[in-house]
C-alpha cells in the first residue's frame, strides 16, 4: 500500500502547487488505478498511441491529477508536467484534453467519458478480426452516473453486449453539494443488473478484491462498483470539502504524515520508481513481441478505397430539369456509393427512415461486432459521445444522423468533438421550418447559428444534388468535424450550382455586372432567390450560394471581397437570422419560433416567399437611397 | 370498448385528413386514456386552467391526435379543431403546444414531458397545504424512456418521493426504426424498481386492469407499464409502419369496419357523445362544490411580497471604491433579500457552492414537500425541464443554476421554455474563459450566442454589483424566460453603472462628444474598456455597457442610433464574437476554444488585455482611415 499512498501524496502535491483542483477523487481511486496499471493494462511506455494498448478513460475528468501521476510513472509525462498542473502553456490542464500525452479523449463535462468508452469499445471490436482483443477501462463518478447521457451509454453498451468494457464506478457517495442522498437513493447495483451488466461490488482499498474483479471473464459489459472514500487519508476524508479545493499546506503535511511519506514536495519513493521501472521494461518487451503488422496498412488501404470511390461521389450528373428531390435523399444516394467502405461507421438515433443514413450492409449489434451501422436508439447525446470515442481511436470515420433540431440533445458531445477536432460528420436533416407539420417543437431556429458559432466545425447547407456531392466529398476528405444540413422537403436542381466552386464556401450562381443588390442564401431558400430576381427584374441582382460560412472564411481577402461586393446585400435563410449581419445588410429569416402546417403554408405564414421578400427588399432599398 | 374504438377511429380520421401525423400510439393508448378521463381525472369542461384539475401530460407528444380527441369530448376543443389537425392557423398542431387549449406543456422532443411532470408534481405538492391533492398523469413512450433526460427525471421523482405522479409507459416495443430490440433489451420493470418506483404491468386493452392500477394507493411515484400494440386494430398493427404515417383511406376504412364504426369521416357515436355529456355535467357539479377560495388570493399576496422586497433589491448602494467581487456573489447576496418569498423555487445541478442559488430556507425533498430549494443532482437537462413544469403550472417562479457552459446539457428544455415564454430564470455562472483553471472543457465560447439567438429569451450579463441588481429586478418582474450570466472571478465596481439606465439594455458609461471610437462590452470585460480608453488617451472614446441585447432591441430607433453612433465601434467580450457584427465594426473576443490556467494568464494568452486590444484597435483604425 506504500506505493499507492505515495501516488496519493503526489496527487495532493499537484493540487496544492496549483492551488486549484480536485484532490478528493484521486485519493479514493489510487488503489484501483495502481492495480489496474501495474497488473492489467496494456501500454507502451514509448508509444502512447500504440494500437495494441488498452484504453483508459477518466469520465470524472476532474480526477485527472491521478491520471497525470500515472502517466508520469509510465513515462508519458515528466515531473515538470506534474508541477505545472493547471498552468497556461502546460500539458496537464485542469481536465484531461486529448491533445496532451496519455489522454484518449477530453473529459470533464460529466458523462462524456462513458459514451466515449462505448465508442472505443466498438472500434476495438471492429478491429478484433485483426487480432486485437483490448479492453476499455472507464472510471466514472456519481455525476457521470446521474447524467442522462451516462444512463444512455450504459443501456447501449448492454444492448450491444460490449464485453470489452469495464466501467469502474467511483462510488464515494459524495457530490459537490454533499452526500449523494441529497439527489439519489436508488439501488445502483440493481439498476445495472436490470440493463444486463455483470456487476461486482468491491471495497476501494481492497487490492485483492480489485485484482479479482479485474480478472473476471465476462460475456457482457461489466461494472465494478468501487466503494471508495472521497479524500481518503486526508483530514476532510468522506466530506464534500475534499472534492474541489486543495487540502492546504497543513492538510498535505498531515496526509504525508499519516501515510509515512517524507514531508518533501513531489516526493517519489525509490520503491515506486523501481516498481514502474520494472513494469515499463516488461511492457517494452511485450510490445517488441507483439506482431501487429498489417493493421496500419489495412487502414490505409481503406482510405485508398474511399479515394477511389471519390470519382463517383465527386461527379455531378444533376441537371436543372431533374425532378425536385429533398437534399437528404440526394445525400443518402451519394452515400450509398460508399457502402462497401468498411472504414465508415454509420448510425442514427432512431430516425433512419427520415435521415437515411443506413446505406446497406450489416448492423453492428450484440450478435455481430463487425457491422457498420449502429442503432443508437433515441439517445442523441450518447450517439454524439460514441462518435467522439470512435473518432478518437482513429481507425474509423463515424457519421450519424438526427433532425437538425435534435442535435441540441447531443450538443455537449458535439462541442467536445469540435474541441478535439475529431474526424467525423453529422447528417442533420429536417433543417428548417420547411419540415412543416411537426411544428415548432421540431423546427430548428437557433441551432444552425449555434453550430456556426462553434470553433472548428465545418457546417454545409447544400441547396441541391450538386452541392450535396460537395458536402459529402468535404465530409469525407476534410480533417475535423463536419455537419451537413439537409432539407426534408424537395428542392429543384438549381441552375449553375457547381461542385468545385461550392468548395470555396460561397460563390456566384448568378453574377451580373454592377449589381444593385446581391442575394445571399443557402439550402432550400436558394430557389427563392431566383424567383425574387425575376420578380424584381428592373434591378440588377446577383445571387450567391452561401453553402458554408467556414469554408468561405478560409478564402483569401480578394475572393471574399469579390463575393461581398460593396453593394446592398440581403441574406435569406429560413432559420434564425442571428449572425448574418456579418455578411448581409438586411437579414430575411426567422426571429420567432415556427408553426405547424404544410411546408408551403408555413413559409407563407412567415413571409418567406417571393412576394413578401420582394416587398421587404424594395422597402429596404428605398430606405437606403433616402439615407444617401 | 365501442367508445374506445370510436376514439380510435377519430384519431385515424384526423391523421388521414391531415395526410400527416402519427396514428400508431393513439390506437394503442385509447383504452387507457378513455378510462383515465371517464373515471379518474379531475377537470372542468368550462375552465381548462382550473387550479383543482389533475395534470395530463403526453410526453410522447406525437400521439397528440388522441389528446385532441379527448379535449374535444370534454369541451376544450371543437370538431373544427380536429378537422384542422396540423394546419397553419389551427389550434391542433403536430405536437402539443401550450398556447392551445387543453395542453399543459409543449411536448414532442422526447423525454421533455417526463421532466415537466416532475415540475408539476412539485408545484402541486407545494400547493398541498391549500387543500390541493391533485395528481399528475404522464404518458410516455420508448423514446422518452431511452432519452437520458427521462432517466434523470425518473431518478429525481423517486428521490423526491413524488407520490402524486403516475407515469404511464406506452410499452409497445416499437420505435420508428423497428422493434425496440434494435436498441434495448433491458428489464424495464426492474430498472424502475431499482429507483424505488411502484411498478404495475397492465395489458393495454384490459380496461379493468387499467382501472385497478389507477386506483392503487401509493406512497411513491408509480409507473404503469402498459403493454400496448402500436397501430392497434389497423392493418399495420404491431409494426413501425404504424408510427408516423397515415393509414391511408383504405386503412381507415378497414379500421372502422373492424371496429363496427360507420364509414363516415369523423363519425362520433351517440353513445360516446352521451358518455361525455354526462361526464362533463358531473364534472361541472364537482367544480361548483369545490371550494378553492383563497388560493388565487394567496398567489397575489406573494407577488405583493416580492414587489415590496423590490425596494431593497432595486437599490444600488455600490460604490466604485468597493472591493472587487464576483458578479455571482453579488447576485446571490441580492437574491438573499428574497429568502422569505415562498413564491420562488430555487435549485442547482449540484453546484450550489459555485452558483450560490441557495438563499436559506428548507430543501424540497422526500421528507419535506414544502421546501423552496431543489437539489437536482447532476441532471441539468431534467432541471430545466422541471423548471418548465413548475412555470407552466403558473403558481411559482422557478430559478436554478449551473455553469454557463453546462446549460448546453439542458438546452432542449431551455428552448421549449422559451417557445412557451415561461416565467423562470437561469443563473449561469463561470461565464467565460475567466473561470480559469478548469480549462476549455468548462469554458463557454459559443453558448452565449446560442442563448442570444433563441427567441423570447432575455439574456443579461451584468458588469458589477449595480447591474446585478438590475438583472435580478428584471428576472423577477419581467414576463418570460431570462438568463443571468455571471462571472466566477472578481470584478471591480464600475464607475457610472446605473440601475435605471441598464434597463435599456445598452447605455453609455462614458460618453464623449464627437467620439473617435465607441467600445461596446459586457460583464467582466467592461473594466478592460476603461483601461483601453486610458491607454489610447489621444483618442476620444465612449464606453457602452451592452448589458442585454434583447432589452436594447426593444428601445426606439432614436435611442438605438444614439448608442450605435456612426463612428467606429469595437466590441469586447471574452466569449465567441459570433453575432457581434450586428453592433460593432470590429469584434474582439474568442474564435477558438479556451485554455487551462489562472484567469489572468488565460486572458493574456488570448490577447484579451489592455495592451493587445489597444494594439488591435489602433491597427483597425489605421486600416479604416486608409480606406477612406
Amino acid at each position: 500500500m506504500d506505493n499507492v499512498n505515495n501516488i496519493r501524496t503526489l496527487c495532493a502535491d499537484m493540487v496544492q502547487r496549483a492551488n486549484s483542483g480536485h484532490p478528493g477523487a484521486p485519493l479514493g481511486l489510487a488503489p484501483f488505478v495502481y492495480i489496474l496499471y501495474t497488473e492489467f493494462i496494456n501500454f507502451d511506455p514509448d508509444d502512447e498511441k500504440w494500437i495494441g494498448r488498452d484504453i483508459f478513460l477518466l469520465s470524472n475528468g476532474h480526477a485527472c491529477a491521478l491520471q497525470y501521476v500515472v502517466s508520469y510513472l509510465i513515462g508519458h509525462l515528466n515531473m515538470e508536467d506534474l508541477m505545472n498542473f493547471r498552468q497556461i502553456g502546460g500539458r496537464t490542464p485542469g481536465h484531461p484534453e486529448r491533445k496532451y500525452p496519455g489522454v484518449e479523449s477530453s473529459t470533464g463535462p460529466l458523462g462524456q467519458g462513458l459514451a466515449n468508452a462505448v465508442g472505443f469499445a466498438i472500434s476495438l471490436k471492429k478491429l478484433g478480426d485483426l487480432g486485437l482483443f483490448n479492453r476499455v477501462y472507464c472510471v466514472f463518478g456519481d455525476g457521470c452516473y446521474q447524467e442522462g447521457m451516462g444512463q444512455e451509454s450504459f443501456s447501449l453498451a448492454a444492448n450491444l453486449k460490449l464485453d470489452n468494457i469495464v466501467f469502474i464506478y467511483d462510488f464515494n457517495k459524495t457530490t459537490i453539494d454533499g452526500p449523494t442522498s441529497l439527489s439519489m437513493n436508488e439501488d445502483v447495483a440493481q439498476r445495472f443488473l436490470s440493463l444486463g451488466f455483470e456487476v461486482d461490488i468491491v471495497d476501494g482499498d481492497d487490492l485483492d478484491g480489485i485484482r479479482k474483479a479485474l480478472s473476471k471473464k465476462v460475456s457482457k459489459p461489466m461494472v465494478i462498483i468501487l466503494e471508495t472514500i472521497i479524500g481518503r487519508g486526508s483530514t476532510v476524508e468522506g466530506s464534500c470539502k475534499a472534492h474541489g479545493a486543495p487540502l492546504g499546506e497543513d492538510g498535505v503535511r498531515r496526509l504525508k504524515e499519516k501515510f509515512g511519506i517524507p514531508a518533501v514536495d513531489f516526493y517519489v519513493s525509490p520503491s515506486l520508481m523501481e516498481k514502474f521501472k520494472i513494469l515499463n521494461e516488461k511492457k517494452r518487451r511485450i510490445r517488441t513481441e507483439w506482431d501487429v503488422k498489417g493493421i496500419k496498412a489495412i487502414t490505409v488501404r481503406e482510405w485508398t478505397d474511399i479515394q477511389r470511390k471519390m470519382d463517383s461521389i465527386y461527379k455531378s450528373t444533376y441537371k436543372a430539369q431533374d425532378a425536385p428531390k429533398a437534399t437528404r435523399k440526394h445525400f443518402s444516394e451519394a452515400l450509398k456509393d460508399l457502402k462497401e467502405v468498411s472504414y465508415l461507421i454509420g448510425g442514427a438515433a432512431d430516425l433512419q427512415s427520415s435521415v437515411l443514413t443506413k446505406i446497406g450492409g450489416d448492423d453492428f449489434n450484440a450478435e455481430n461486432h463487425n457491422g457498420g451501422y449502429i442503432n443508437f436508439g433515441i439517445r442523441e447525446h450518447c450517439m454524439c459521445g460514441v462518435m467522439n470515442g470512435i473518432a478518437s481511436h482513429g481507425y474509423f470515420l463515424p457519421y450519424s444522423g438526427t433532425f437538425l433540431n435534435f442535435i441540441s440533445y447531443g450538443f455537449p458531445s458535439v462541442r467536445l468533438g469540435c474541441m478535439d477536432n475529431l474526424n467525423l460528420f453529422y447528417v442533420l436533416t429536417h433543417d428548417s421550418i420547411g419540415l412543416g407539420e411537426d411544428g415548432p417543437t421540431h423546427q430548428p431556429i437557433e441551432v444552425l447559428s449555434t453550430l456556426r458559432a462553434t470553433p472548428n466545425l465545418i457546417t454545409m447547407r447544400p441547396c441541391d444534388g450538386t452541392e450535396v456531392r460537395t458536402s459529402l466529398y468535404t465530409a469525407l476528405t476534410r480533417e475535423g468535424p463536419k455537419a451537413v444540413i439537409l432539407s426534408r422537403q424537395s428542392v429543384p436542381e438549381i441552375p449553375h450550382t457547381d461542385m468545385e466552386k461550392a468548395r470555396r464556401g460561397a460563390y456566384y450562381l448568378v453574377e451580373v455586372e454592377n449589381p444593385d443588390l446581391i442575394l445571399l442564401s443557402t439550402g432550400s431558400e436558394v430557389q427563392i432567390c431566383y424567383e425574387v430576381a425575376e420578380a424584381l427584374s428592373d434591378l440588377k441582382i446577383s445571387i450567391v450560394s452561401f453553402f458554408s460560412w467556414e469554408l468561405f472564411e478560409e478564402q483569401g481577402e480578394e475572393y471574399k471581397k469579390h463575393i461581398l461586393k460593396d453593394v446592398p446585400k440581403v441574406s435569406i435563410e429560413a432559420l434564425s437570422t442571428f449572425g448574418w449581419t456579418k455578411y448581409s445588410d438586411m437579414q430575411i429569416g426567422m426571429t420567432t419560433f415556427g408553426a405547424s402546417g404544410a411546408c408551403k403554408d408555413v413559409y407563407n405564414h412567415f413571409g418567406l416567399n417571393c412576394k413578401e421578400i420582394s416587398k421587404k427588399i424594395v422597402s429596404f432599398l428605398n430606405k437606403l437611397s433616402k439615407c444617401l
